[in-house]
């Protein structure tokens, strides 16, 4: 039993344990973290990518402020899940060549994408891809380790965290997103100097990539009505918003000026808490013209270049070259396992079936809401609802991605195509077209696919 | 209590009795019918017509097959409600310079409609106007003719079968609309020599003008295999539809070649049974191609010239000119009075608040399913589920249609906008835009407003 | 297709076809009906009960007033299945001795059961023992004939039409039962000479055996106050129903004097349309008491003799003895097949699963309402809603009812005990004491019961 | 903006504010914290115990360990409310003379009652009596502190919290019960040395005095099983529990040996969290034997003289005899406060309107599960679904709160009386009865009753 000062000791199993960016988050997080004892197990289907992680995490654990992480490379995914306590899911379901079909397909038909990845044709197509491969991961949990804290980080996200349920319902899993940082950056922001974005509390309520905030408060106090002011003042010029700590070309591709967010905090009367790139893709109009609304189409050339570099860097990394620090990311991650260990009560929002948590969307979808890790698990917090229109686009989302899991676990091909072709980006194209590029989509990534799922168009 | 063979008494009271349609068309069905006894009381805002209808009915009457109607104008609705067993609700909400409002302004926006009378920008500002005139008719019921049977044939349907519901809860209405008609015509010609479409009987799921059909049957056997072989063997080059016995022109601007019909039941897997200048007002697409589908944007100046045809007719029959003729239209109004009034079952489909007919749309919204008439009163018949996408299409414009009365019966202005925003139209536009396009299409039809809707935008 | 006039033909599987009672009351039905040509299979685990019975057919078809309907008695489920339009499962689940022990257990306890075949223990441990045996048969329908139509006769109703469709989703099955005829002869009683039940239209919701009724009609006339005064005016002394044609040893033990269908109208508003002695097994009190109220408690040992009186007549029929008699029973079932084969409308109450046709019931559980049968099928018609404490006292039944089914098809004995302690008659002992009288119940009828169900309690 | 370290000012109205046991509890616990600064107003219908009760708080404040609270007693409830942060009600709705009729009355019928204050026909009669005085206090809130914290500590909870919400829906109150503490000490108590219930974490679920627990922890770790295993072992024997500090006379009248908790804990799985004497009140049968179960009746007569004693000492005390003692209590309210005030999240067992936080029960009803308190205020946590039988109980008896709460607002006597009879202590009554037991219990408490609710039998 946990006292209060211990070291927690914790086993974590990493699937997808090559990953340039999660991985190596976590390393920087466990090393200036002094509550963990962890053991990390690396499992990647390119196993050369998960022993130079663990020589990297055997770098961060000389920098630890605490007792050090260990580090290892596993051959097997079974080898890793024995014994885990936390499960982390973070890996990349096919190439990004595929990721380059979902969206050049798409363009041709006239349909553009800022992202790709959650919903639109190319996340419709990511997903059928890659339900397969985590409800693989789900059963493998289910055999090796039924009882141990999965975090998926894997998109699309809502589509990925239900195939995790539908291979194994028993699962104790939860989909992270860092998503609504940026909301809380803001609000701290507004705030004024010394406040922290950890300790702005917002109530989130929405589907993943496509969330709002019902109520913001720091230290008490309701900031509401100060970020709706700001954001009604900055509706036309926007606001520039991009991650810390990056460089020109990847602000350009991933930042945003927050005019959809403003605009749809305006049309609702909610603030929306996701990037514009994310928003923009859940109703049509925004992409219509990204110029004027202020953000990009990210390339996927520019993920291939930038994906090189990073790997450039986990190489020399690696090497013994460089210096790894540790240092607090965004992520929340190590909290929500300490406090499942220690039973201090920690609040994030996550991605779990709907268990009630969520006004007007069906019980069993995926949604994205508070939840409260602590010692009797993650539960969910009830959302206050959203406006009936905006339930209603969430709802047709929600419906959608749950019907699209359920076919492919059934590996029903027949059922995919009416749910394609009802997506907002695709819906106003006749029959006849939406089939046509359903079937180009599919065949581009036929080798990811199931048999029966190949000619689904 | 009725026997078999006796006449069956009724009183109806009709709303809009000066109606250049509808009245008529009561008439010539009551003239051919030989079961019951009417006495008909015509109220109008304009009593000239309602007089000159009453003078056209009692030619209907001399023509009669079995016991004659009466006919007689009423001067106030209180006068015609009072003892009333059946009240028909038959009005033209505005002029058809408002409805040429409702088309235009939207037009110069970039959004087509081919009826905008239902859903879109059109349908939505009908409502706005419409929905206090029924709840006024509503409010008049429940004070004069509480236990009366209502039924109500003025559009937008939903709405105003929804206002009605609001103003008095209890009170026995039902939404009657002939589109479904034409599903049934088509199939009895497919069945061949002989049969009629009274005998087609289809299970009927949706809301008005988007309905879907199930099963279909005659005379015990299943008809759908049939339906389905030739809706796909004409979906490119269609089938044409007109309503019988028009001319040339109507026909160019009311009728269609279904292949709107047939590229829904091909996407969905279930056959749509509205025309197709309807159902293409329900989601994005089909009104950006009109001529290609084959159906035409009605014109509004069309609808005043043919109804100024209809009234020199109108006028020219009250006068003696010309041979009424008693004739059995398509409408189910008499058999559906009769089968009230004597307990013989009759079936059709109606709109009526969802009491768990329509599966997967929440209670109390206006839905169109099939219904029993008898001497139980009205009783719903529980729909086939529709696919989830298509219910998913349906919820989001039940769920509007809901609201929208709402906010018009509190007189909510600040809700309508959100509302009006949502619709699949104008959904694409951006919140100032479809902000300014709602504050001119308020403004052109001002004067029909209560005053604190007039400035909802 | 079937044209007004032409004789339907139509295959029946009789499943229990040597039944002492339904069998027989077809034959008499079919020989009366002028519309139907049917060809009877018989299909009994007793081979010489359906022989017995294809000889009595053959007696009947000789005084047929129609098309002579044919029977042949059938060697195995599939024979009598393949190619069937209609199935009718009427069979015996156990023996009387098992249905002694479900009384007489409970007694032991302290608690009485006036039929003991629905709900309260008896009733419980009756569908353990049987929804095996239907869902047996529901398989075979799946295999042998899948669009056949399926009427089941057999008690618990709700649990064994739910085993159905367990077992075979698609199944096109109803549960028939004759009780709320009493009412309808009832209000033709009231309603004074020459009217007829047949002519009664009643709206009915609810489940099985404990049904109500909210409307009343007769040709077109509103009965409900009629009924009411009268049902209030005898409240204390009731008002002796029987089954017509039956001696007075069969009265005393199956008829009543309607006091708690009295009481239960007056306690919740809405009357109340099953036989006294189902109805009091639904809630506490009214077995502390049967004298008082006016009904018996069936005695087994009756039932038994009343059996061997009619097997001896059976066996005599068969013989050459007696007359046969084309007679029109109250039974719906021919009326149905006709509506199933013609497409002429016709309306009874029927046991379906709850598809949105009883208001506060959860989708899926099987309820008693109206449906109407027709060429589109069997549509159930929605019931209005009845007060919330009747309500609650319903779901409560018909959650467990859907769980003891699932439960035993699941072969999950763990779940069975909670579900049993929490009926009604049995929920005031305690945990233990309703452990031991479980186990002794399960024991007596051990022989029924799937080897995982046997040590359920 | 609330920094770490600050008092934290508070206004607290208390209603009820000449209260001898809640009022003075909160007292000691403010006297105990050293992160509040209060101001509390005390309102009440008899000053002179308000008075009293202020001079009590200022003996209090002067061993106060923090900041010390300032009491003021207030003639009106709009002064206290005025400018209130926070409102307290704990009410005596009537005299204790009126809740020896609601047991005694019963008792004569057969009806034993443990508590008689929150289900069965006490506790119904308790609720017609108390409901218009919350609704009262609601409206006031509404109209004078309509921002603040209100916190209900009187019963019936879920009747009156319920009320609160009906007056005035935006209300921000909680309902705030003890009762779960009882099982935290019991596992601190297991969990050995050391061990503090404050550190106990518990899942609840239900409705109040009727609560289930779903998952216990301590410190991180399951204590499910061990819990499990210890009432199992004490089934029969059962654990003697009262109240810390009591005397024997209280114990014997209060206490109980759990064995109904451990009985409800086999039958259904889940442990139940609240002492046997609510708890026996909720279903029948354990009332039958309250000796054998080890549970008392709590006779009002103790009540009246436990209160003469109760009321002495505060006169003492106000007197200046006796040492007031700073003292932490196990209410859980200083802490709510002092989360809803500081941002920093506490989670406690509370009765809200349920918004998705209880499985199986509908949206609106007040159920008890557990929520936290921080600055985005009181969010419900979603509890885990109790077993369907269980459900099912609990769902009778919200419902009927829920219907009686309405009836009482709505004045609608007539919708009283059914629901009045369908509780499970009263069910088996026959319906004169039943009426003539409500007329007896409405006409001994009519004093306090509407005028148009005295005749509602």
């Amino acid at each position: 039993m946990h006292k209060s000062g211990d070291t927690l000791p914790v086993r974590i199993a990493f699937v997808g344990g090559g990953s340039l960016n999660w991985a190596l988050t976590l390393m920087a997080d466990l090393a200036e973290d002094t509550r963990l004892a962890a053991e990390v197990r690396l499992f990647d289907i390119d196993p050369t990518a998960a022993e130079r992680n663990a020589r990297i995490g055997a770098r961060y654990a000389q920098v630890s402020s605490g007792t050090p992480a260990t580090y290892r490379a596993c051959n097997s995914l079974p080898e890793a899940l024995e014994g885990a306590d936390v499960v982390v899911i973070s890996i990349l379901p096919g190439r990004f060549e595929d990721m380059g079909h979902d969206i050049a397909i798409p363009a041709r038909y006239g349909i553009a994408q800022a992202v790709g990845d959650t919903v639109g044709p190319g996340g419709f197509v990511r997903a059928i891809r890659s339900v397969p491969m985590l409800a693989e991961i789900g059963r493998a949990v289910r055999d090796h380790a039924p009882e141990a804290w999965v975090c998926n980080l894997t998109n699309p996200m809502s589509c990925l965290t239900g195939a995790l349920y539908a291979a194994f319902p028993a699962i104790r899993a939860w989909g992270e997103c860092h998503e609504v940082t940026k909301i809380r950056r803001q609000v701290a922001a507004l705030a004024g100097e010394g406040a922290s974005h950890r300790d702005v509390e917002v109530s989130v309520a929405g589907i993943n990539h496509f969330t709002f905030v019902t109520r913001i408060a720091l230290h008490g106090r309701d900031m509401l009505p100060d970020y709706r002011a700001w954001a009604e003042a900055h509706r036309e010029d926007g606001s520039f918003l991009t991650e810390p700590g990056k460089d020109e070309e990847h602000a350009r591709y991933f930042g945003s000026r927050c005019r959809v967010a403003f605009d749809l905090g305006a049309r609702f009367g909610v603030p929306a808490a996701a990037g514009d790139r994310h928003l923009a893709e859940f109703l049509p109009g925004y992409l219509d013209d990204p110029q004027r609304w202020g953000f990009a189409l990210t390339p996927v050339e520019y993920r291939i270049r930038d994906r090189a570099a990073k790997q450039a860097r986990a190489e020399a990394l690696a090497e013994g070259q460089g210096t790894p620090a540790a240092s607090r990311s965004d992520e929340a991650m190590v909290d929500q396992i300490v406090a499942l260990k220690s039973g201090a009560p920690f609040v994030s929002n996550v991605n779990l079936p709907n268990t009630g948590q969520m006004p007007g969307l069906p019980l069993g979808e995926v949604v994205e809401t508070n939840a409260m890790f602590s010692g009797l698990g993650i539960v969910p917090m009830v959302a206050d609802p959203l406006p009936a229109p905006l339930t209603d686009i969430l709802r047709d989302h929600a419906d959608r991605q749950t019907a699209l899991v359920g076919a492919v676990m059934e590996v029903d091909g027949g059922a995919l195509f009416p749910l394609f072709h009802s997506d907002p980006l695709v819906r106003h194209l006749d029959t006849a077209t939406a089939r046509a590029m359903f079937a180009e989509m599919l065949a581009a990534t036929a080798q990811w696919l199931p048999d029966n799922l190949r000619g689904a168009a």
